[in-house]
């Protein structure tokens, strides 16, 4: 390479100081994940180009891949990048059926590709980072839940993260209240009235009118439905009181209150979560509760966290794997973060220390004290060459490196190791075998740059 | 999905109690490298097609992108999927330097894809994890005996890994050599002394004369020095016997043996490491130090972790970037070692704990015990239903969850906790706000199946 490149847009990259803090929400997620008993798995990024265009309204933005030799422009054997984890996480699962226990938890964090065109959150590679649980031909509501405070309790480990609100809905409530009016395509209805934050509700009244054929006195009762939203469950009580009928609008009422109920306690100022009766998501394969979650100060993001039931993605011939999950949007998150507040690790490096060198003929020396605190976990570098010390110093300061060590050797040939803070300026006698750092300098912390 | 889909050749995927084996593999290296300083890095997975074709020999493996709508089928903007972390390091390092500390370390550990026909230990996706560091303008060779070190250390961490023996050559040397010889297109030479592992050395005398155009004699002495290897610097004075001269060639020898020594004392019987002058490395990056890794008992996989000096690799005009660097081939080792050796965890989901259900009224109480023991990180989870406990016992037993945890109520309402190992049969009371498994618990162990 013989000039500066550019960027690519849509494929953001981070400095080494904003990754460990990406790195740090990576741990913190698995973590809490872990917990849970959600282990972690990958799937190769490529799937057969009819799986992606099966589902979903995304089939614009697939990426398919070729090989540079390849007689055929028709892409490599039909293949593209995914665009979720969700789809290759039903393929793997249907693959792999036989050798995995049911009920099925698996947390799951990569890269996925769309190519959409880039905008603040909008990426056309980012990572994500997704839970589910899968059953075989049964998974029970309580998993509904489970996964919903699971997802709550990873994002409030998050500390630096705004406060924001999980949205909750369920399409069986939906759907039955459109059946219940008399509506033949609620699919047709749902994707309009899945505008409302786009368009005025007007506009919306009169697309429903005139796309959707159906009569204006039904087009308000439409909307009246996607204006209640409550943090418990008196939106049951909204509901009733629009005078709709339907089993299957009872079956949605009762599970979206249960949902509501389920996790009523993790409200906190930093969390709200309230039934959003005008939530519906995108993509057609949900079936029953759908998650959406916004962050406050950051709306323009749209949902950074969303997910919901569903019962008929996987299926055999011989078994469906009804599955629940919740996906969040990593980089669409981190990326604006870091952008709009500065968010940074404090060091450049995970070095705690830099050993300083005395002169190049005793590097041996400061590579022995380094192994040394290598041994008892402590991450170090020796300095790359024999400058002053004065030099050594900013040298660390410029990697935000806490601590530096020092050896001298006096004319008897007493040799004395010391570590000065140089954040402090404190300098003290230190032996390599038992000096131990504060906890607190073992990792770099985040800060607000 | 309604058929049971098939396996992609040449995209591995991982059962869960496999991809445990993996993620502690990868938190061993990131662990070890992150001691020496290596802190962590990502870049995208894609690269302007005129970066990935511009060196080394690996252009007719690239895959292409195209966006499933796109007009034109030349790619998306002549984009590809990155085939190794080297060269998007290098364009990394080059668009960041301004902001980057010099000398820079980093690891990385990212898919890789490459269009090339699937065997063992070769994919057309699969995970590497490289250390670099690259200085500006120059890097003391220390380096090249630093990146050595601390890639042993990591392998030599992976308990369950073969013996290994990591070899180590110079282009300097060889180059010299050559030159001293008279050689005129040593790369072509060198070219044919590579493949010294696949043809007898007659063929490869033979072709030395025919397509480089060297006479006989001069052969035998290129032949001569490519059957030169040692543990220690003795390689310097059965190269002298052969009586060239040339400065690159003292250059190579005086870097070589450097490096030999400088290793010397991690050898044991997990790790040889020898000077073995047979080894150049295809890519024609490499400038100085080449590495190769070689696993007892796995030979015919080739090396599993490569790499070397690349003093030009990097340059914007006013400065060079060179570099130093070493790549485990993950999925290379991981995959045939799995399929081997049936490398396996003893459980298949993160869960120290399955936490009994009495009946399904109780779940709100199960999962208050799983809270109390997720507060002090333990990983937990409730039984997916309220089967007899013989039942829920076996469901931890499938997925190897070492302990079950019961609570019981007396006539009297006194509550019982007691913990169950599911292994030994012991039962014994417990607190969930204090109990602590054994601390060999908490994670899953790696045995051989």
């Amino acid at each position: 390479m013989s000039a500066k490149p550019t960027p690519l847009s849509g494929f953001p990259e981070l400095l080494p100081e904003q990754r460990i803090v990406e790195q740090q929400i990576i741990d913190t997620l698995r973590h809490t994940f872990e917990l849970y008993g959600f282990g972690n798995l990958e799937t190769r990024a490529v799937e057969p180009l009819d799986q992606l265009l099966r589902k979903g309204d995304t089939s614009k933005e697939v990426y398919l891949l070729r090989r540079l030799h390849e007689e055929s422009a028709e892409g490599h054997a039909g293949m593209g990048l995914h665009f979720d984890l969700t789809v290759p996480f039903a393929r793997y699962v249907l693959e792999n059926a036989g050798k995995l226990e049911f009920p099925f938890r698996r947390h799951q964090i990569q890269r996925v590709w769309r190519g959409e065109r880039p905008q603040e959150g909008r990426f056309r590679e980012f990572l994500q980072a997704d839970i589910d649980v899968v059953g075989r031909d049964v998974l029970p509501f309580h998993h509904d839940v489970e996964v919903a405070r699971v997802m709550v309790d990873a994002l409030t480990r998050l500390d630096f993260l705004p406060a924001f609100r999980l949205q909750v809905n369920n399409r069986k409530l939906i759907q039955g209240f459109y059946l219940g009016l008399g509506i033949t395509e609620p699919d047709e209805v749902m994707r309009l009235v899945d505008k409302l934050d786009k368009l005025p509700a007007e506009k919306v009244h009169e697309l429903l009118v005139t796309e959707a054929g159906v009569d204006a006195a039904t087009a308000d009762r439409v909307l009246a439905l996607a204006t209640i939203s409550a943090a418990d469950d008196s939106f049951v009580a909204r509901v009733r009181e629009l005078g709709v009928e339907h089993p299957l609008l009872d079956e949605g009422l009762d599970e979206l209150a249960r949902l509501v109920t389920g996790v009523a306690d993790l409200t906190s100022p930093q969390v709200r979560v309230e039934a959003d009766l005008a939530i519906a998501r995108g993509l057609d394969y949900y079936t029953g509760t759908v998650f959406e979650t916004r962050l406050e100060g950051y709306e323009s993001l749209g949902s950074i966290c969303s997910g919901g039931r569903y019962d008929a993605l996987a299926s055999d011939g011989r078994s469906t794997y009804p599955g629940v999950g919740i996906s969040l949007g990593v980089s669409r998150v981190v990326v604006p973060l870091i952008a709009r507040t500065g968010l940074v690790a404090d060091r450049k490096v995970p070095s705690v220390v830099l050993v300083a060198l005395a002169d190049e003929e005793s590097r041996a020396e400061s590579d022995t004290i380094a192994a040394a605190l290598r041994a008892r976990d402590i991450p170090c570098e020796v300095a790359a060459a024999a400058q002053r010390f004065g030099k050594q110093i900013r040298y660390a300061e410029r990697r935000g490196i806490p601590y530096v060590w020092f050896r001298s050797v006096a004319e008897d040939g007493a040799v004395t190791d010391e570590v000065k803070d140089i954040r402090s300026g404190n300098q003290f006698a230190a032996d390599a075998a038992t000096w131990q750092p504060p906890a607190e300098d073992l990792r770099p912390r985040i800060t607000r740059g």
